[in-house]
């Protein structure tokens, strides 16, 4: 099975084409631009190179979030415009999980955490035994640093950090004496290896969607959405 | 320092651009397709992708062996002729080296190993902290699965196998009852990110040199070099 997947989730971007978890090729960026801009050309020179065409490819994976709201949403109507067609089937995967299926060599306890803002990571904790099992220690989150490191699971044991939150929790937590490892470059950011590792999994006991069904989950609010809460709740409009 | 990495020693090939050791955008293909009509392309639409010419690079690095003879000699070749207009300053690396970078966040005995065929494998042998520090324990060499296994080393203590030639390793250790570990595809193959990681290592201690003077390090004799001395030997000439 030929995998397309798709990552823009935060500020790096990447493609990644797999046969099943074999890695063909893979093109990741991490410089600042925007993925509106780059997403798709990376798509297309990364088939070219590899000589594939969309019509190789069986199933299309996206990181559906946490994450930016427009990073989630460039990469998710990208893999809906591929999809639409010829009818590709298609799953979307969490952004940490597919964070941590890539640091999943490192045995031990792995802290997946994204810059949420506003003093908080999206996070979701993991634990690999170094050899191809990781186990997903909690949900999906949206939290404070405060009450992340106020859990009992990051004081048990040497965390490996990962996610372009990786340095805020770095620093949080190195500060109150927490053993803490940050993760090197080349796996520091989201990659899209992993988020085809993920939808491997998912395929274990689930089964794909169409790319219509695709829906991104944010976690929180959006900034217009929260606002706009506010505001109707100021003039307390029912 | 903008660096361009160059990897393309055996059937993955891959190039990155790394601002120090910030990777800023890699490409990794690993499809079979020869390296003489993918490697320049890659490197073409990685620069072009990420904004930038190869006039904003400050040096050049690339795997410089073991390796397949004809791989490098494309990787290098390519080297020497984006070096040559601006003499930019390039730094050769070791392969092994290299991919023992890519995996330096797990803790532990690294083993990495090419397929060198007639029974042998590219190998040499590191150790990591799983805190970016990274010990070399042996020479680059090509060496026979049997003499490796005998090895002390070897037999110490669990080994985390990374290269074409792990699976090879794998399977004869296995059955032999070493404690092995095989990489993960994301892991598994060199990947530029790491030459760009060996090459900041050497500067640390070592200068750059111009393209024209980048080498190859076969470890042995080629296939028609090795024919001709036999053939030599034979006729007993001189």
């Amino acid at each position: 099975m030929n995998i397309l997947a798709l990552e823009s989730s935060a500020k790096a971007a990447s493609v990644a084409v797999c046969r099943d978890a074999f890695l063909l090729a893979e093109s990741y960026q991490n410089n600042g631009m925007t993925h509106s801009t780059t997403l798709l050309p990376m798509c297309e020179s990364l088939l070219a190179n590899v000589g594939l065409s969309l019509a190789d490819i069986d199933l299309i994976a996206c990181a559906n979030g946490p994450g930016s709201f427009t990073g989630l949403r460039i990469g998710l109507s990208m893999a809906k415009g591929l999809a639409w067609p010829e009818e590709k089937p298609c799953v979307g995967v969490s952004t940490l999980e597919a964070m941590a299926w890539n640091a999943s060599m490192v045995p031990g306890a792995i802290c997946c955490a994204m810059d949420a803002r506003r003093s908080q990571v999206y996070n979701a904790l993991f634990e690999s035994d170094g050899r191809g099992k990781l186990t997903r220690l909690t949900e999906d989150r949206a939290i404070s640093l405060e009450e992340l490191f106020a859990s009992e699971k990051m004081g048990e044991t040497s965390q490996f950090l990962v996610g372009d939150g990786a340095e805020l929790c770095y620093n949080y937590g190195k500060e109150r004496g927490y053993d803490l490892v940050l993760a090197p470059e080349n796996l520091r950011h989201q990659r899209a290896w992993g988020v085809a590792r993920a939808a491997l999994r998912f395929l274990e006991t689930g089964q794909p969607c169409s790319g219509g069904a695709l829906e991104a989950r944010y976690l929180r609010l959006s900034q217009a959405e929260r606002e706009r809460r506010e505001r109707m709740n100021a003039k307390q409009i029912p």
